[in-house]
């Protein structure tokens, strides 16, 4: 058997992922046919969201107008990057569409499995992710945003999400948990039936009451949502709709492969200064360019390794037209590496000054999401 | 190396437990010299609570009159029965002392390993447990009766208790949890992390704040006691002070052996009928004693392994005098089985008669007891 040159579990991501690959192995459906909204949206019709679990019952809801849930998470360390930034498009998408929103803290699972310190913890969620999240346009309306450690301020909700966490316990084995994460710690799994309540406590009554979830994950999430769904076959006591889930291409680093909080050559940050930005792309952004100006224009680039061209069709350019003169220009060698990162950084920069005024006064509203 | 002829963990207790090794095995320290207030309790003075782990530094509480806190929990299955009545007698002697008593109910413990079905393990907490506890003479002043699965109707107070039973799984490893419990399964894990926070979270700011805290168990629980005391030492983030514990004798059962909620010739439930009580002391109570009356008055009876007479040492005669007559004159052939047996009917008769008038009150209080 051939040996696999990359690794994705919820823990790392690592070498260059073969999505097809992944989409057979983890079985999941290819995002096919969609309905008018989702095509509107670059995401979807660009297959950069490109499986799914049980996603006709979102779009089911979508159509009939019926209530439902998209429910994720973020996991406070580092700084908030592009990356994570394409995981608020689709928060805002499904707020857009009428979804009630819920975001979950991962505290104490960054103190499980990282930094031991959780007023740390709170300080980075809320100055690194909720005041990007709101300048980015997130609405307090409809939106449920929380600290896995202080689950609510209405006592009858965090019982019963707290109660829901150690219940669902009972309805996974050992040898199943190996089977789905491999090796893990007491602290891991404890992390990891935290989260399936994060996924599912939406539906009890305290909450939402039963209704459809949806939850877009990177592929790396994909055992948690198996554990969830695992358990929701088998909670006898009280009746859980199945999970939807969708999965996301990961936004590549600068360099290539992975992007990395830990890396800062690796990613921008919401919060970088624009000259940083500028030069962190004309230094470290990988390349499908040719290595001279001649060989460029005689046989052109390779938009489809290079980076600054992801970024565009990833997140930075949605006009389909602009995005595909680009691609041909710079395939067939009319533009140049330089240029092609030039338009990366004028869009970056224009993103980032806009962005960065903004977070001024999404630090004035943090108080709306905090009060829940 | 001999096999060992009994067994005594948190899920099972068999077998004839010799306690002295129990000692050595579980590196417990016996109860030697001890104040006035403890003297004068017969658990005490009569070596049924027959361990400890750091108990003096709840003597020098009493003594400084200090503030302390007494915890334990009920596990709401089955008929309410002398041996749990023994752990009522001492709840209520350290509310005489005026400790904080916290009772956990440990029902998400019982859904995880025994019966899911939350509403079921309600209904037996409070009318098997808590309207005995309350007609035993359990006070609500400075008692916090909770659900595990309901903490608090301080959101606070719940997220605190909640969000440290999740943190604590930071500070072990499967290998330990595997030498303290041998092989259990993600449900048991999960309620022994609860029971953690159970043990300690009266530490935490939200509840009592610093203050030491005894757990008189059984010597079945020692693992969990373990299992906090280890977790206490290695958490950085928050100074907990370590647990005291006690440990007691379990009340043997009708037949000798262990008094089992699933045997009902076993046990006397608090709430038997006095003619079925009767009946079951002639019939199953295993007796020291010799096989004729002829035999029995000229060899005398054996009071150590006569269960009539260790009811009455370790429950129903507190006035060691009478003990003692009684002890001297059934081992000297004086008093015969069917008389020693009538001398525990007799008081055990009139403690039902006493206990089943003061249900009835019982009953109306229990809301005071849940609206913590």
């Amino acid at each position: 058997m051939q040996k696999k040159e990359f690794s994705v579990t919820p823990w790392e991501v690592k070498g260059n992922i073969d999505y097809e690959r992944l989409i057979k192995e983890f079985g999941l459906s290819p995002i096919s046919s969609l309905p008018r909204q989702f095509q509107e949206n670059f995401l979807f019709r660009r297959g950069i969201i490109y499986g799914h679990r049980d996603f006709d019952k979102v779009i089911e809801a979508v159509k009939n107008k019926k209530k439902f849930v998209m429910m994720t998470g973020l996991m406070p360390s580092g700084k908030f990057h592009f990356g994570h930034a394409l995981v608020l498009k689709q928060i805002l998408f499904y707020q857009s569409l009428g979804a009630k929103i819920y975001i979950a803290v991962a505290d104490l699972e960054a103190y499980n499995t990282r930094n031991p310190n959780l007023s740390e913890l709170r300080k980075t969620a809320i100055e690194e992710y909720l005041i990007n999240y709101i300048a980015l346009g997130l609405n307090p309306k409809n939106c449920d945003f929380y600290f896995q450690s202080q689950r609510s301020k209405d006592s009858e909700k965090s019982n019963a999400y707290y109660g829901l966490a150690n219940r669902v316990s009972r309805y996974i084995t050992f040898n199943e948990i190996k089977a789905i994460y491999g090796d893990i710690t007491p602290g891991k799994l404890s992390s990891a039936l935290l989260q399936v309540s994060d996924m599912i406590h939406s539906q009890l009554p305290e909450f939402e009451g039963p209704s459809q979830v949806v939850v877009p994950v990177g592929s790396d999430q994909d055992p948690h949502i198996k554990l969830a769904r695992d358990i929701i076959q088998r909670i006898k006591d009280y009746k859980f709709i199945q999970l939807s889930s969708t999965y996301n291409l990961f936004l590549p680093g600068l360099k290539g492969g992975k992007m990395s909080s830990s890396d800062a050559t690796s990613y921008i940050a919401l919060t970088d200064n624009l000259d940083d930005t500028s030069n962190k792309i004309k230094k470290y952004a990988f390349s499908g360019g040719q290595n001279t100006i001649e060989e460029h224009r005689k046989k052109g680039g390779n938009p489809d390794t290079d980076i600054s061209y992801q970024w565009l069709r990833m997140f930075f350019e949605e006009d389909d037209k602009k995005l595909e003169k680009i691609y041909h220009d710079y395939k067939s060698g009319k533009l140049l590496t330089s240029e092609l990162k030039q338009i990366l950084i004028d869009k970056l920069n224009k993103f980032l000054k806009q962005h960065q005024e903004k977070r001024k006064k999404a630090e004035k509203l943090v108080d709306k999401f905090l009060l829940i």
